[in-house]
């Protein structure tokens, strides 16, 4: 199949500049050293190429997502950053303990006593480094440990995610900060024991050589926003779109903000891309439920006409997705479910 | 079950509110005059309320909408008020034609050839009355009219949205203003024919007494961005949650951005509403992919107590779930599919 054949909205993924997202990242952290998070493309099919790249431990944020990569037999070690006590959601956790090796982020007494009701074997503390979310205070690392251990808990270690940090433009003030938040997991650390300092993300993973994983995940697909950064990652991800009306003033697409993030801001509309004359691109106008609307930049485009538009956030975009679409130029080799959806 | 013991995030629907909305929407507009949108609520379960109201015609976003509501025995008089051109959409809106009356928007020579093309039986012009997406000019609509109709398809009149009135706040320019998106919609029906004049939504019902039908959808369910307006709907529809993470100065519930659209900035935490000490309400500090971290305005609460999240957008907050529990009081009395996600 022709990409242009694609109903649209589109999820499409560009497979070489995936392939060359993830050989970059495993050249610059291999095997364990990278812990994939899935949460930013929620899609075994793709998880599964990063596991082919020498990865067989990754990170998760939901339940769903657990679940979902223990099913797809990619279990190996599989770690939820995240708190969660509903019984039913730790009971699930629980009973793919039998399939898969699962480790529980925790943060606070009761978290340790829900995951030790419900039979997790593994926990790791959750430390807050500075971003304003979840993860306990340095000072109270080691007795959520201890209280873990008394529980009959394996503790591996600690986790501190500097999210605040991410989409820091001054690269060299980023670095100097993400040393000063290892600095307090690391004090953690002391105090907590196991093998594990789990840290970073894809704005952060070149600043990590004193943590044993980096926890990144937009790297593979990357969006626009990580894009300021000046990364060595390409984008390799964007929503296909097609015009549907278009009057000399403006032209209109049918990609929505029920198929992109908005928490970003705008998407792109990028140029040189779609074919014909809407390939130079556009300025979007704004975005609303199933449409968006802009000025082409080039040429008016018609009717008919392909536009691609580069989502702001890579992760809930993916969310809204039912199937990606892979491709190399103009062909559609492969579809994949994203399969991790939902919580 | 009771409410509290759902997993969360969880979308939640008060039965009572809903049919409140829609007893004061069937008053004021009753059967044909409404022709309810679905793609505020993407769910059949709910679109057969509105249905048990009186209303048999509808109005859809999407291909997948109407192929959903036809599939439901909801398909009566379907109107997929957008623009299609792909042919395989088309096709499978053609082929459910034979249980469902289908009307396609269109607005141009190039969507009623594509309409024509598929075997589309009737269509209605969609006209721009001022906000710039779809819709063509009102002095072109009479030809575009005339090239359905050479086609062989049945024009059944036109349609006009004021998306750009909806949220204005001052109720008497509003009013004044959607009078003359009136006028441009009636010039058009004058050139153009037929039974439809088809306008308005939610912000503008109550202004529309020149056309036959208004497309109204967040009337049901209600969100934050409406409720500035002071109509006669209450909030039928959270997202509820979890507080899973606290250290006295923020606190972190299990809904985050993935749960809830953003495209109308922060969604906010209600007051008197989760039970135990988080029943104050809080003030949203940020949204991230899992999580919402806020200041809790009475006493801190523990972790497992339930917070409720009023969505600021209800169309792209419905199109992240996969279910609605239906509640009265505390009591979950039903699970609603959003059975008309996607497109």
């Amino acid at each position: 199949m022709n990409v242009h054949d694609l109903p649209t909205p589109a999820l499409v993924i560009d497979r070489d500049l995936l392939h060359h997202n993830l050989r970059v990242m495993s050249a610059a952290r291999p095997g364990a050293a990278l812990r994939p998070h899935v949460k930013a493309h929620k899609c075994t099919a793709l998880a599964a190429e990063q596991a082919r790249g020498g990865h067989s431990s990754f990170t998760c944020a939901t339940t769903r997502e657990v679940l979902g990569m223990a099913t797809a037999g990619l279990g190996d070690d599989l770690l939820l950053a995240n708190e969660v006590v509903h019984p039913d959601l730790l009971g699930a956790l629980a009973a793919a303990q039998d399939t898969a090796r699962i480790t529980l982020a925790v943060d606070s007494p009761a978290t340790v006593e829900a995951a030790a009701r419900a039979g997790l074997r593994e926990v790791l503390v959750d430390v807050e480094v500075g971003l304003p979310r979840c993860g306990c205070r340095v000072e109270d690392a080691g007795r959520i440990a201890d209280l873990a251990r008394a529980r009959g808990m394996e503790v591996r270690g600690v986790m501190g995610y500097e999210g605040h940090l991410m989409m820091d433009e001054d690269r060299a003030h980023q670095a100097a900060e993400v040393q000063l938040c290892v600095d307090r997991l690391l004090r953690a650390y002391h105090d907590v024991g196991g093998e594990v300092v789990s840290a970073g993300g894809t704005g952060t993973y070149q600043f990590h050589d004193r943590v044993s994983e980096v926890q990144a995940g937009s790297y593979a697909l990357m969006d626009s926003d990580y894009a300021r950064l000046g990364l060595p990652f390409e984008q390799a991800c964007w929503v296909l779109g097609t015009v549907v009306s278009t009057n000399g003033q403006w032209a209109v697409a049918d990609v929505g903000l029920k198929a992109l993030a908005m928490d970003h801001g705008n998407p792109t509309i990028d140029a040189g891309t779609g074919g014909g004359s809407g390939g130079g691109g556009g300025d979007v106008w704004f975005f609303s439920d199933e449409h968006v609307t802009f000025a082409p930049r080039a040429a008016f485009p018609i009717v008919g006409e392909r536009i691609r538009i580069v989502p702001a956030h890579i992760d809930p975009t993916m969310a809204k997705h039912e199937v990606a679409w892979v491709v190399r130029g103009d062909e559609v080799l492969e579809q994949w479910a994203v399969d991790l959806r939902g919580w």
